[in-house]
Parts: C-alpha cells; sequence; structure tokens
C-alpha cells in the first residue's frame, strides 16, 4: 500500500468511525449525503492523491482530489479532510519523515499558483462558509476560479489564505500550527487499543469536548459550537451516551465536520508512519 | 472515475450494504474480521485492478488484486469477489461493452499461465476451499505456487480450473455460465429505488433465497446450505427480520460468501454500465 492509499484508507477509516456525533458514519445518514457518497468520495480522491504523492504541488493535487471527490451526487463529503491530508501526502514526496515541521516547512512553500488551484477547488463543489470580511469581497472562496486574477494581483498564496482564516477554522489553523491536533489525535488513536474505528470515534469526542467546532459556528453560531463541546464533554462521561448524542446532533442539524476532519487527518498521520495498521 | 475506481466502489458498497445475514456489513462484524479489514482490502486492490482495466492478463491482475488486498490483518476479505471482478474489469479493456458475450469471451481465453496466477494467489491469503476429488491431490488450490509445474505439465488453463469447479463453487460456475447471476443482480439493483446498499442488501436475500450458497456448503454441508437459503425465503416474507436472521447466522457461524461475491460483481456491472450511480 502506496502513501496515497494509505490517505484514501484514512478517509475510509474515518467515515466508518462511529459513533462520530452529528456526521455521516458508520451507523448515521443525513437523507441526501449518506455512507455510499462519502465511499464514493474515496475511491475519487486517488488520482488527486497520487499526484500529491508524486510531488505535484499541493494546491493542483489538492484541486484534482477533490474534482474526483465530487463525482457523486451527495456533494462535499471530504472537502476538509483533503485539505489536510493533501498537504501531508505531498510532504512525503520531498521530506524523508512525516513530521510537524516537515508538513510547516511545505505548507510554507505554497505560492500564488497554489492559492489559484485551491479557489478553482471551489467550482467543482458547494462547500459551507462564511461571509468574507469587510473588503475581502473580491476573495469569497465561493467566486471560485473568479478569483484567480485578484490571487494574482495580490500576490496572496495558499498558506496566505490559510494565516487569514485560522482564527475562524479549524482546517486551516492546522496550515499555521504545524498540524498540532492532527498530530495529537494520531498519537492518541495509536495509544489505544482495539479495532481502530472505535479508537477514532473515542478520540473524536476527546477533541470536540476540547475546543469548539469551526464547521459548527459556520453553519450555526459560536454559542451553538461551545455548546455542542459541552455536550460532547458530557459525554465523555457516559451521560448522555455516545448514541444518544448521535441523535441529538442530528435532530439539531448540529455537525461538528472540522473535527471530523482533524480525525481523518489523524488517522493518515498513523498510517503512514506506522502507528496505526489495520 | 475510471474502471478500476468503479470495481473499487463495487467492492466498498457490496460491504456497506446491509443486512446481508452472515456476512460482514456496514452494521456487522466478526471479532477477528471487521469492516476496517474490508475497506483496507478494497483501498489495496487498485493496483491490481489498473493492470486488468489496463490489459493485463486475467490471472496477473487477479494475483496481484489479491495480493493488494492481503495487506492487513483481517485475512481473505475480497477472494471471490475479485475472481468475479477481476475477469469483468478485463473485459473492458478489450470489448465496446461488458456483456455475458464479451465477458464469457475474456475467460474462455485464459491460458495455462493465467492458471498458474490463480495458484499463486493462494500464497497471499487462506482461503476456505474444499478438499479436491479423488487423484487430483497434486492440484489442491491450497499448494498454491507448488502446484504450478503440475499445470504446465498439464496443460491446465484457468477457464479448465472454473469448469472443474462449477459444480460446487458459485462463483467459478460464473466463469462458465457468462457471470449469469451477477448480471441478473446488476440488473435488479438497477431496477429499485433507494439507497443503494439498500438495494443490493435486498438482492441479496433474493439470491440467496433463489439458490444455496456454495460457500455455506463448503463450510459446512449441502444440508445446512439449503437449511440457509429456506431461512433467506423466509426472511423475503419479513419472518423473520432480515436483521433477526443476520443474527441468527452469525451464531451459527453461517456465512453466505459466494451470494456476497455476485453481490459485488452485480454492484460493478452495473456501475460500469451507468445503470447505478451513486
Amino acid at each position: 500500500m502506496n502513501t496515497a492509499q494509505r490517505a484514501q484508507l484514512a478517509l475510509l477509516l474515518e467515515v466508518a468511525s462511529t459513533p462520530k456525533p452529528g456526521n455521516v458514519d458508520r451507523a448515521h445518514d443525513y437523507p441526501e449525503l449518506r455512507f455510499e457518497h462519502f465511499l464514493a468520495g474515496a475511491v475519487g480522491v486517488s488520482p488527486g492523491l497520487t499526484a500529491a504523492m508524486e510531488g505535484d504541488r499541493v494546491g493542483r493535487a489538492f484541486e484534482a482530489a477533490v474534482a474526483g471527490m465530487a463525482e457523486q451526487d451527495g456533494g462535499n463529503t471530504q472537502f476538509g479532510a483533503l485539505l489536510l491530508v493533501a498537504p501531508l501526502v505531498s510532504t512525503t514526496s520531498t521530506a524523508r519523515a512525516l513530521t510537524p515541521e516537515t508538513a510547516s516547512t511545505v505548507v510554507e512553500s505554497t505560492s500564488v499558483a497554489d492559492a489559484c488551484d485551491f479557489y478553482r477547488a471551489f467550482d467543482h463543489v458547494e462547500v459551507a462558509v462564511d461571509d468574507p470580511p469587510d473588503g475581502m469581497a473580491a476573495l469569497d472562496v465561493r467566486r471560485g476560479s473568479a478569483a484567480v486574477s485578484t490571487l494574482q494581483d495580490q500576490q496572496i498564496t495558499l498558506y496566505d489564505i490559510m494565516d487569514a482564516s485560522a482564527d475562524r477554522d479549524g482546517v486551516a489553523r492546522e496550515w499555521i500550527t504545524g498540524f498540532d491536533r492532527s498530530f495529537d489525535a494520531a498519537d492518541r488513536i495509536a495509544a489505544r487499543a482495539g479495532p481502530i474505528p472505535d479508537r477514532a470515534a473515542d478520540v473524536f469526542l476527546e477533541l470536540l469536548a476540547e475546543e469548539p467546532d469551526t464547521f459548527i459556528q459556520t453553519q450555526h453560531d459560536k454559542q451553538t459550537a461551545v455548546w455542542a463541546s459541552e455536550r460532547a464533554l458530557d459525554a465523555l462521561s457516559g451521560d448522555p451516551t455516545p448514541s444518544v448524542l448521535a441523535d441529538e446532533f442530528v435532530e439539531k442539524e448540529i455537525n461538528p465536520g472540522t473535527t471530523a476532519d482533524i480525525i481523518a487527518a489523524g488517522l493518515y498521520i498513523g498510517l503512514e508512519r506506522g502507528t496505526i495498521h489495520v
């Protein structure tokens, strides 16, 4: 199994991990976004992840992975996970080891071209995002490839974009912090015993309890995100059980998607470093 | 998504389809053979299926797929399914359309070299098989690559092997009958509505009710296989429910694996022909 395959397996193990309250998982579907869409999404990412493994630039590999992911009818399945996994796979194409330092070197080296690729990725699939800050409408990611000339005029790199978004997007924050929580998730999953999906689901709940999920904040508000983390902390003590919490989140349409993305990245890191094995 | 990816997706959709009583599926594990092993198996088959898509000979592509599949700790996950899917993928490399006729042409053209590859595949993973007929000990598949010289001496092709096994192995029978039940499964899954895994699980139960599963026969005996099909017929009428039947089969260690293999092949055929779409 090569690096791109390990990344694909990480995406599959992530969606198999249950219960991950509020997310599609082995035991939970939404009516229009179901487990089968995540399977097809994970199959579709292969060419993009293979390009990353072979040293193509991060942005282009990411865009290709998203394009492949989007060839199913469910919509966005793994956009955020790929934004973490693609640069980590890229790291293995140049660095001897996958570490916070080598991954940081890769993301800090991204270019204006990578930023343009990133915006083009939004042409392939609808992604829930916040409105841009005042005066930044020209850089609204929802403009997709229409924003490319602005990026080029202002010489904005993909790292610049992530840096500017880090305070309100937990995926972008990983780019700035050496993939801190992703590496931590890998260590925690590796340290446990039992089936990998069970371990990943446990760590998901811990991460959610520790830090409000920025995807919930985008879809609802800060207060809801904080409340969801408090409920996750309750579930760690067993009341409610994680399964009951899953029903509660689905009912309230609360989807801690960023935390799931970090679990996917953690699974990939563990598979890549050999600390997690199926 | 290319042909090899569609085949990979078929394997994933098959194991996601639940309940498929007695099989690992989205809701059922065995202690040592779990959902995660099937995910890793499906990831591992890519190079072999890509070789089949690109026109490598059927046996070699199959052996490569099995070698990739076996890179996980659960043991045999998709050996039988690959024995159906690999020649079907190969068919697309030469034929304009995937039909019972073009698939038959491909399997009838297999060579002694393909037979040797097939035996080598048994070196990678332990597969439950019957004892060979009297006087055929030299061709026991469990000898793996040790049987290659016998195959060469006697000029036995892979089609010859399948032909000789067709009366007691439902996968081999597909090779001889133009993949009759696989194409039928594709049509039935395509004709239904709803999520693909739900449709595939329904068709699984129909196929099992219609014909005793040869894998059950191998692991237990003919009588048990006939009984399991009678229970599947009961479940089609709702008593027991398929979920209750699943528990009953797990308890009795009854695993209708051949029927699951045919569902995987049917899913691939439907995805390839565009009658099934995720």
